[in-house]
């Protein structure tokens, strides 16, 4: 009851009895519990949104992967999800978010309670959320992670060492990362600023794709003779179905990331920033549609589609901040990136699929960076420290488990196998076993 | 104004007059219409992602089967939809919450009415939600029982005879039976305990799709020789977004299922019921991933779907009660049921096509059954007794009315048209024309 | 605090002077803002929702057309959403919604501003909700308009000249024209009703499609020797997958329009909206589904799609009003619209690919017009000059716009660009580049 806020002594004292004899039985008012629901629901709405990004991920995939590898892929992708929600409930969510720690490393509270069935309004944290609804809309950001690393290193990686290395991504490493900033770490308390995770989530998705990529290799016959060998995808309307997904799920993912809705400050705040976010996926299409027009004279549509996906990352550090042409043109900048960085990863041999590492990395990098023209209290040392932070522990950490994944278990699949692709060779299961091949 | 509630008499009888003078113009405050809002927009919410589903059938179903019947099973999924939309309107809704009944049967309101345009709150039923938002929300779920259907009897039954029963079952079987637990009819009374719809949506809509396997045999050449002819599915892509899509919606599905929002209790038991909802999913499609690579030594996606679809409709008789641990058990459980049940249907040569009664009702028996680990209140005795009740009534009607159409409209196409396949020769027109069929 | 409302003068002199006291920093109570929140948000679940039907159409129309221009469909889809939401911010929200004007025309104010972060309550516009979900949610309508020019004009059109016509349409056609009636222009003080917008967004698409269809000219070999050509889209598991998004996205198109959802007559109101738009989207199925059989003895799937579709642009210009049965009846009748109407306009030889001129233009008409039977405010008359004020200037600007275009780029491809199909001769890039063609 806000009613004793402003109540003089007087009445207040008049109430007071009455008050106390009633304390016992009488709930709080809508009044008072307001807020403490809505933010519930902004939780739960905008989880699942993001939970929606798992299918937009497994579908872009699926659609950017030749035809002989796409029931490995979907198998891939909805295995790594399923994952990350018993990793993150086993150890992800206790590490990440221990409360009281060092800043650095924390092993937190294993196994994810939640609160009890009927909770009373006297036992909920009022001025935040359900237990319950945070750990749903949290957990979805570990499962984009993971996905963001399978895009990359499709088409060649074995199933198993894949979900391997997504058992120690979900349960351990980005948890304990996620904690310095998220969870109140030392990262934080220096003022690094990323408000929805452009290197929490998707730079730390990108340095562990490219750890794979490396220790992986490209697929045969990608680099031949010199010359880069075009694999095209097998089904763009698969990928734009995908894009638009991940599109749909994003105003979840920044919007919710206002972590509040119960005030007028809030609720507007989570409408500019799905303003923004709109705004600088459309402005990273139309940058990428324009200049693959200029460079190549044809409009290169996988382009126009990671220019959207960039744009989107490059917003997701400060989607809040920035006025609707701020964010226009931080999502161009991010366009711009993708076209520019996925050949220029190609000139390295670095063979990622779907263009996982520009997306995500590189324009995850370009978001954070870009938070200092917006948000006056970020400084560009700060959010260069957490960028290198974050890079460097994602990609040692990341190497170190590939290298040891491929030592134990191998992480490749024959030569045989890719060739004939891994859907039969590894799965006996085409996808579509009745398209003939061309 | 729950101001009332909490006011001394001194200051109640002070307010007193004044109130009576305001209460004829003086809407009342948010604070007191907020809960039926947020109640309301449960629904609304919940409606929508369960109205998803029906994507969601329609896109695993026109994945799983083969290219020469996907118009067929399109058409037939949104036909099913429209359908018991209307019938649902027409008959159904009133059947199903009759109000005072006899509590086995009641012909309830026919030709559901929504609330004059701009209701009045004093009209209002405050203390719960708006009746179209209700009607919104549970006109979904009798579609999801008939999309069960659809299915199992895929690639062989005739369009209008199945549309015939998806007409009697949404209008009539469905609502009756739902109106002994949901409508306060008999089990209801008896303390039978289904959440959201386990055995009152799943497994009646697998009962129907078992009686109607039998009754329409299996596909020609399914079962050889003494052999089972694997028929894969088209698209497994499609498959999987059907999958996804299931699972997002299924978040409506148990999460709207608490019927109220308004309150710290409600809306964290809605957090509750998301959580669980997505920890069953995953840890079904985990024990079958793990099932099927121990079994046949290559993990089976169809088997992954499956599974966490199995591990949904599991906890959907109690999302709420269980702990994070107690819905990853109860999925596991339902992913195990479906790697084991698939075969065994074939051993009986039941052509279910797309695996639909293992994960509905195989899986919706056990998770009936389970809701006695977690909820107190819930006798094994009394599951059992709701279980056999919608089997045996849902089971003997559907038997009936299958031998009736059969009778009376043959349910099968013709040999060659089935060989030809149903979309060339009923409908003439193929879903993919231009794809060549292997 | 809504308290001093019911307060009788002593108590309230009681609180005046600490009430004054405190107003400075006591932020106004949840029961006070509740209302703009509950606006807010559905604004940006109505947005996000509608966005989604950018995804809906361009599967619908990707499904559709031809494989051999499947690139060409996604990229123009994904390419004009982006577009409109960079021309809408830049000039079409300003002058859709200018305030004071004319009534006629305004150039509005250009560069649609947020409110500022953590916006005080007392500076919210409390009886409405934030600017920026108004924003968000009122750029996803025309983007939708712009999607209905697509799907009409696919298989033929040049790329650049299309989007050349997006920047218009959406940067300044609709937002005049929408100005006309829902930035309190001429026609809202005439009295013309269209609550969603059957007119203002379908049928503005379906006339700026109609107009081009004639400039365009139809596709080579569509009607030749006196015969209708049929040319079957390519993947009609997307073009149902389409209509379903399409379907679901519409809850947010009527549901948001109500545009208010904090008390209890707004929230009911959209419920009832919820309901009859899904009860419209199954009657045009319904009736599709009937009449092709009793027409052509086979079920058209695709007749059935756009049946659901002009079904849901029927009831879209009075969702609210109409009784269940009546958004039943005004379905139906869009359906059978479609299915008299799809070939009519091959009699007269204007090639509508996806069927967008029946689905929008006609139904659109028929809803502005239906709109007579169930809201007592709206009078035929007005209705009708609201039609053929909307009809005559989007025709007419269209028609000059695309001449235009045609004199100054060239709207239409070579014939053996045609021929080859617009992905591999204009961009380059094959949709399903492993799928041989029949």
């Amino acid at each position: 009851m806000t009613l004793t806020k402003f109540m003089p002594a007087s009445a207040a004292a008049l109430l007071l009895t009455a008050s106390a004899a009633v304390a016992q039985d009488a709930a709080p008012g809508f009044d008072e519990v307001g807020p403490y629901i809505m933010t519930t629901l902004l939780f739960l709405v905008g989880g699942f949104l993001v939970f929606w990004m798992a299918a937009g991920f497994a579908m872009l995939e699926a659609g950017l992967v030749r035809s002989k590898n796409v029931t490995m892929q979907l198998t891939k992708n909805i295995a790594l999800f399923s994952i990350a929600s018993i990793m993150y409930w086993a150890f992800g969510f206790g590490i990440m978010y221990p409360g009281d720690f060092n800043g650095y490393f924390s092993m937190g509270t294993s196994f994810t309670a939640l609160e009890p069935v009927g909770l009373a309004a006297a036992d909920a944290a009022l001025d935040y959320a359900s237990a319950g609804s945070d750990f749903f809309f949290q957990l979805m950001f570990v499962a984009a992670t993971a996905s963001i690393v399978s895009g990359a290193l499709a088409e060649r990686i074995k199933l198993w060492p894949f979900l391997a290395f997504v058992v120690v991504l979900t349960g351990f490493m980005y948890p304990i990362s996620g904690s310095w900033q998220w969870g109140g770490g030392w990262l934080s308390e220096m003022g690094f600023s990323d408000f929805a995770g452009s290197t929490i989530v998707h730079s730390v998705g990108g340095w562990a794709a490219l750890a794979g990529a490396i220790v992986l290799g490209p697929r045969l016959g990608k680099y031949k003779d010199g010359r880069v060998n075009p694999m095209p995808g097998s089904n763009l309307a698969l990928a734009t179905l995908g894009t638009f997904i991940l599109w749909l799920g994003w105003f979840g993912f920044n919007g919710g990331s206002q972590l509040a809705a119960g005030t007028v400050g809030d609720i507007t705040d989570v409408s500019r920033i799905f303003a923004n976010t709109n705004m600088a996926a459309a402005s990273g299409a139309v940058a990428a549609l324009i200049l693959t027009q200029l460079m190549y004279k044809k409009v290169d549509l996988t382009m126009v589609l990671n220019g959207a996906l960039a744009g989107l990352v490059s917003i997701t550090a400060e989607p809040l901040a920035p006025t609707l042409f701020g964010a226009l043109w931080i999502g161009a900048v991010g366009g711009v990136i993708v076209v520019f960085t996925v050949p220029l990863l190609d000139k390295f041999k670095i063979d990622d699929v779907v263009g996982a590492i520009p997306v995500h990395l590189i324009a995850g990098i370009w978001g954070t960076i870009a938070v200092v023209f917006y948000n006056s209290d970020a400084s560009l040392g700060t959010q260069i420290t957490g960028i290198i932070a974050y890079g460097a522990f994602t990609f040692v950490v990341s190497l170190v488990l590939w290298f040891i994944l491929k030592a134990v278990l191998g992480i490749r699949v024959s030569e045989e196998a890719e060739i004939q692709g891994l859907d039969t060779s590894e799965l006996g299961m085409e996808a579509y076993p009745e398209f003939s091949k061309g």
